[in-house]
């Protein structure tokens, strides 16, 4: 295995980074490469990642090449020729998005499928390649700005002992319930009423799956279903999406929402107007487990102060649908490094500029990415008209790939254009979409407005 | 003023049409000039039309073409320069339909925008002209099978004498609430929620609008609103429609409907959420009278018996949104016209085969253009992030006349070609489309099998 080479720019740097999910490893790799002194502590007593597949789309295969692990990270997983997307309940395919030659030159990189445990494992591994310090089973307690630094209080998990770490720089990137994000913003996260369920299962045993060589994506009215290889295609994934009738009941009658919304008894009869294609899949879920999905508003500042700045998760919690919660972390770590070398390079790395800098480049774009999230999971589950005129407008994107026209903001993204830098207005929704609400927003504002359960208008 | 040239094949033939509205008058025209001995009742004591303008589309204009007085129309309406269909709540220009050379060359004729009662005059005039009797003021109380005919009894409203005429055949163009139509199924009008405001003003006194020369439709949530000149631009035509908030509750409630529902009162809450481009122009509707708008279901034969045939409304009242029932009434006339004189050129003239070939080529083109009116409605009124799906869909249909292949099967119709008769699927809905329900239809059907008012999903 080989990484990219390394350089020097942050050399004597010290950087703490708190989580060793895919976003911390990522930003332990991006760091080290440029030669600074990383150190990362991860409270669970070993690296490891909850559920299956992760798609990489071409904006996070570009990271991975620029580390130099983007032809390892496509030997471990899988480069689908294709992404269908199927009306669910008649199972039409209404638009092949094809990852073949045009692709490639059009975005610069595969569209990846990968096993999550696969790539945090080589991130792991890359970042200690790398020369940082990956700590596991160790819990940061806090961290705080001390004069030039930042002092992080640690405990090893052990033995409880604690001890103070000192650094230059701190990266929040725990997660989505972050002490650090805390100290920005104290908001909750926004349940979206929808859950999932998922399975992985041998895929050339499968005979009605054997030899599958695409990211299927069957949408329909409140479910999804999605189905890819992994592991060269050893591996079948799947996930089952739905909405949550309880969950959504609870909402708009304004009573206690359940602990177990979207259940096994909900999961049972989530998918039994869809095509048969997808209900005889439903054997293959993992039952013991589910995810009931939320996300968090758009956070427009990252920077808890010169020395703190939180990313990934912490920062920008996603909805799903666009595939892109890790690309959007390993896009901050690039950033993050590329902006402290760059400023090194010319001799002026003053932190707080940089970590202004990263979130007055990144917070646009992310804030972007969250919100079209929550509308491409809208667009997805509509019903009645409204899911035939998806379905006829996904017919048309297939023509001549003028699905590009809509996926170009996505995936093609430039760390060293410093694009939304220099025009913030590139994380707005395109013309035409100013005034679209998100339905939760919605019936929030309904609900305050006074409205009655049967007067909502989702 | 010159009507085309009169033949001969039907001469001889005694035909009775049942109405003097569009439809009516139009068969009568169509009739005469194949030489028929054709006499019309019309139990209003004038020849009148309610409503103000209507839309023409080239199916229509090359209708009144071939009965030689397309040039006449267009000269007592107005020739629009494009289709302008805009948002309703942003008032962006989502898809503009050019009329021009290549509508022209394509469609075989223009788009015509008329006043109803122009039309109507020179449709009785043509008539009159052509040698059919007209006689308003003669109320048609029965028409029955009597050996090789009909005997029709008519009862004159001025002194209320009745009498018996024979004749070879009867058309029933005597409306939605067709006493002929009871002949072969006695259904209920389905009411859409949906009621209509109309108006008319100078257009050339009015300091926002004067100089329009497009047919403009702001399209949006539960309403729309047309815009167009009319009378060579001395008149602009407006029509304001929206969904009945009374209507829709007492529907998903169970409870009796409000007669009056769609009132006053409801019309001026019913554009606060649109643009101010709408809601200025409110004061130029009539509030004096409303249209409760309501169609039928499609019915799959015309034919009472081989004497008695229902057209036009009576057969196939449909909500207005294709812009096509006064068309599909002038396109069943020469319909019938046609099918009849070539069987008479034959030698064959069968009564009884021309009424059930008329039904066959008809009924299936009409029943489509029914389904497809109530699906165009549902997609104009969409809320939420199907809106946007339906604006994105209008753009792309703007991209070198794409909409070409959405209005082609309304706009190219061939009497002559007698399409359906060969292959009825064709009144089929586009595949892809098979599994779409009428909102209407999914809320009867749910509450049917039992489902709440805040479990109804419309």
């Amino acid at each position: 295995m080989s990484i990219a080479e390394k350089t020097t720019e942050l050399q004597g740097q010290k950087i703490v980074i708190v989580g060793g999910g895919i976003g911390g490893a990522a930003g332990a790799l991006a760091l080290a490469l440029r030669g600074a002194d990383v150190t990362l502590y991860e409270h669970h007593p070993e690296f490891k990642e909850v559920g299956a597949g992760l798609q990489i789309g071409p904006h996070g295969v570009k990271m991975l090449k620029k580390w130099g692990i983007g032809q390892r990270a496509i030997e471990l997983g899988f480069v689908p020729e294709n992404m269908q997307f199927r009306d669910a309940m008649t199972a039409e395919t209404i638009l092949t998005m094809d990852f073949g030659e045009k692709f490639l030159e059009h975005y610069g990189a595969e569209y990846l499928v990968i096993h999550r445990s696969d790539l945090l494992n080589l991130l792991v591994e890359s970042a200690t390649e790398a020369g940082a310090t990956l700590v596991n089973n160790h819990h940061v307690l806090d961290g705080v700005t001390d004069g030039d630094g930042v002092k992080v209080t640690v405990k090893n998990r052990a033995d409880n002992s604690i001890s103070e770490v000192e650094a230059d720089v701190l990266i929040g990137f725990d997660g989505t319930h972050s002490l650090f994000r805390k100290k920005i913003v104290d908001d909750d996260p926004v349940p979206s009423a929808y859950v999932a369920y998922r399975g992985t299962s041998s895929l050339p045993d499968d005979p009605d799956m054997a030899g599958l060589t695409s990211v299927i994506g069957y949408i329909g009215p409140r479910c999804h279903f999605i189905q890819y290889p992994l592991r060269s295609g050893e591996l079948l994934n799947q996930v089952a999406v739905f909405q949550s009738p309880r969950y959504l009941k609870s909402l708009v009658e304004g009573t206690e929402v359940p602990e177990d919304w979207g259940n096994n008894d909900e999961f049972r009869q989530a998918f039994t107007h869809t095509h048969e294609k997808i209900q005889c899949r439903q054997k293959h879920m993992w039952l013991d487990q589910w995810w009931q999905m939320t996300d968090r508003e758009p956070l427009d500042n990252w920077v808890v102060n010169d020395r703190i700045i939180v990313m990934g998760d912490a920062a920008h919690p996603p909805l799903q649908y666009l595939a892109s919660g890790a690309v959007m972390a390993m896009e901050d770590s690039e950033v993050f490094a590329l902006f402290a070398a760059e400023a090194a390079n010319r001799g002026e790395l003053d932190w707080g500029k940089v970590l202004r800098e990263v979130s007055v480049e990144r917070a646009p774009r992310c804030g972007r990415i969250q919100t079209v999230g929550r509308l491409w999971g809208e667009l997805w589950h509509v019903d009645g008209i409204a899911r035939h005129v998806r379905n006829e407008l996904f017919r048309q994107a297939g023509v001549d790939n003028y699905w590009f026209h809509y996926a170009d903001w996505l995936w093609n993204y430039d760390p060293e254009a410093r694009a939304y830098l220099k025009d913030p207005s590139l994380g707005n929704l395109p013309k035409g979409l100013e005034d679209w609400e998100y339905n939760l927003h919605k019936l929030e504002r309904q609900r305050k407005d006074g409205a009655q359960p049967s007067d909502l208008v989702l």
